[in-house]
């Protein structure tokens, strides 16, 4: 299964200024979603003290039922730069839709979440942008068609593919899903790609973050995807799962911490 | 769950004269992908002598890897509407992007493959077409979100809506997927909408897709989706799982023997 | 994986007169649990009545929790005896444990259920025991290691084996576990011996068993086992799944007529 | 699911002097298989020399194949017991027939396998023994389900159980099982029972046994089991994931270092 040049293994991609991979470790954090200029500002100023080298946060939100709050669009973009503006950090946003790409002009890092892993139409309009992109696994993909999927970014001529865990599905149910880190170090040996993980999605629950993203840490990840909301109980989306900043700001000292000891 | 309009219940969907629900069976059959005017002719003679009611054929085929055939495109949906002038036969194939909705304009019934069932923006666009939409359940989704993915196309106002178990992923590996039976009942309990079954692409071989096309008119499948191809061996996409017609026209007779025992 | 002696293919095995394989197909009833001499009784008329070929009734019941009923034991087994003398029908219990074989010198089949197939010691000594088993898939068992477990009791000399599928744990939790049918005819492939199909277990609500049980048959399965209470609301184990004898003659009617189609 | 005794709550189990859960670490290393005494003592110098806890080898060795290599039996419990006397370490090795209990009077923890977890016979004897536990979670079992197989233990009056994840099974094959550390800090949160990780199982390839081993530190694990041979290229049993001696050294070393971190 050796589909992705082994040149590329281990290098480093520059997200505008911000490194990922080759060595770098990096936190990215930030509100699943966007809900107003007021709450996005107060989860970037927390993560942005707290030391995250990028921002998170969705604008266009997959939801399972079409009565959840889809997010708040171009409007959400647009705070979202405003928010780089305030904090200098890079941004990172999840698009679902191959006509949304002229929005996606300024934004840093585009994300291809779980549920578009397969969105194949997608992948190829995404391989002839300029830009990073973050490629989340799918909730029932192989390791083997995670790597598949970047092949189709690959194949339109971007290979500035950076690779995510966020849990599988399997038949336990005392978490959302199963985060799958052993995808760590064996997507590492086959593509070299930088390799992120996403505790806050897999968990569903704020209290089991921390353990999870440390682990993810030592199984030898890049770097984390945490979910941070500075009011979790009034979030639209998906508080349960998010930390407060100052949970957040703990958790990366500890992650930098395990981060010294396995890199030696 | 309730989310499905229990008036919906058990009510027929009319696809250009072919019915679908309400008591009817119905089966459609034909290539998984189409390659030439030759090959897909071949195919639609057979399932027409065989008695289907609808012939389907991919256009657009999404495939795991960027290196594999990846259909014909709109010239396969020019071959498509050429057989069925020539069957008489509806037709049915597969979208994979909501930019294709206008190639679509004279297919009758249009398809969302398994790894599109969350493509939401894909579903949102189906919501405001005025056709009937076969929607094929993810590999890795619950039944849950096959019926909220349902609920993306219904809320735009279009409620004539197909659902077709396909296999899901397990632990198993005997078999390509594993067909998940069990989903007609409950989807009939839940839904009221017409349940097909596609034995085809979950068991990947063709010697498994009579027993298990059997068993699916015995759970009280609607229908089936067949891949009958007049030459198998050469077959650009799945050939190894594709019928050919005499072995589809001998299954067509048992399927409709077993669908008047359990409707008695 | 040709790990089963193909001379075994397809021969027929006695029960104590009853057939299962070779062409025969054996329907195998009764309740979940033997909970008194009444409850069986009447389960037993009940099956025997609509045609059934061996009594089923648990003695011995291996259960989640240590705080549910866990069966009458050796009474349980004599009380089945007494069944037994009444109706005509061979038996068949469940061993949980290999100390307990003495036990079971009058029990004509003797099986071993899903949470024991890899409960080698068990298999080892019932490859020693001059008796059919009827060895279970256990939940999360892939089809080559029920034939591994299968190989346990063979190599002890013993290879009077019946293979029952009774559903495999899935992310699906609409049903309690997903049947996975596919394995009737891989199974039929890889080894010949006789496979029956559980459908009250795996569906766990008694009006998913009918459309579900009707599908083993056209799936070519050799015959099903089927739970069976005269008064399903008040059973001490799983009387959700139970069917009243009523329901089980029609279930029986129905599903010959299948067999007659698929055996031709 | 309030099943297990709050009370019990992070409370230390004493294993012949060794401790294991209350805020102490322990590692427990060796042989996956017990093959000669020439193999085990190697080991045991090994894992001794590494600071270990404990030595684990195994002398009834449930295989899938009934054909391949089963364990030296009694023999390996002697050889083991030698060993135990050789470095001072407590040793724990794994039960798989009630009708053994008498072969483990001497054996310091004596350990349920995945197999096993649902033996429930064999759980209830090991309620009467005085004894601690190591029970291993099934690979399709769920955490609900390990902990009801930790009642069966605790209803006969035994309560020092340690849990151990292993790996549970999914559709990823990339890996031999996905080992679930989501289970750790669930675990803990549900029954405050010891928790430790085997990594070595799930992996089956010694490369990716100390990134995950690390991981389950960080998780939160109470303590490893790791797979160390001498010679792992000439192991009877389970080769490819056993670490050498001076591998093991290592991990070990950076395995403490990540404790300090997560427990402050």
């Amino acid at each position: 299964m050796d589909i992705i040049d082994r040149e590329n293994s281990g290098r480093v991609i520059n997200v505008s200024g911000a490194e990922i991979g080759g060595g770098a470790f990096t936190l990215i954090a930030g509100p699943c979603a966007i809900e107003s200029r007021e709450q996005l500002f107060a989860a970037a100023d927390g993560v942005k003290a707290a030391g995250a080298e990028l921002l998170r946060g969705g604008a266009f939100k997959p939801r399972t039922s079409p009565h959840d709050f889809q997010g708040l669009g171009a409007e959400g973009i647009r705070l979202l730069l405003e928010a780089r503006e305030r904090t200098g950090l890079p941004v990172v946003t999840e698009i679902v839709d191959p006509r949304q790409i002229p929005l996606f002009e300024q934004v840093d890092l585009i994300q291809v979440g779980a549920r578009n892993m397969q969105n194949y139409e997608l992948l190829k309009e995404l391989g002839h942008v300029d830009k990073p992109v973050l490629l989340k696994r799918g909730l029932a993909s192989t390791i083997k068609e995670l790597l598949m999927a970047a092949e189709y970014i690959m194949a339109g001529g971007n290979e500035r593919i950076i690779l995510c865990e966020r849990g599988i599905r399997t038949f336990e149910t005392a978490t959302r899903s199963t985060l799958d880190l052993s995808a760590v170090p064996v997507l590492h040996e086959k593509s070299g790609l930088p390799v992120l993980v996403d505790p806050s999605h897999a968990m569903g629950a704020a209290r089991f973050v921390p353990p999870m993203a440390l682990a993810a840490v030592a199984a030898g990840a890049d770097g984390l995807l945490i979910e941070v909301h500075a009011d979790p109980a009034h979030a639209l989306s998906d508080g349960a799962q998010a930390l407060r900043p100052e949970e957040f700001a703990q958790l990366a000292e500890q992650a930098r911490q395990i981060r010294r000891i396995v890199r030696g």
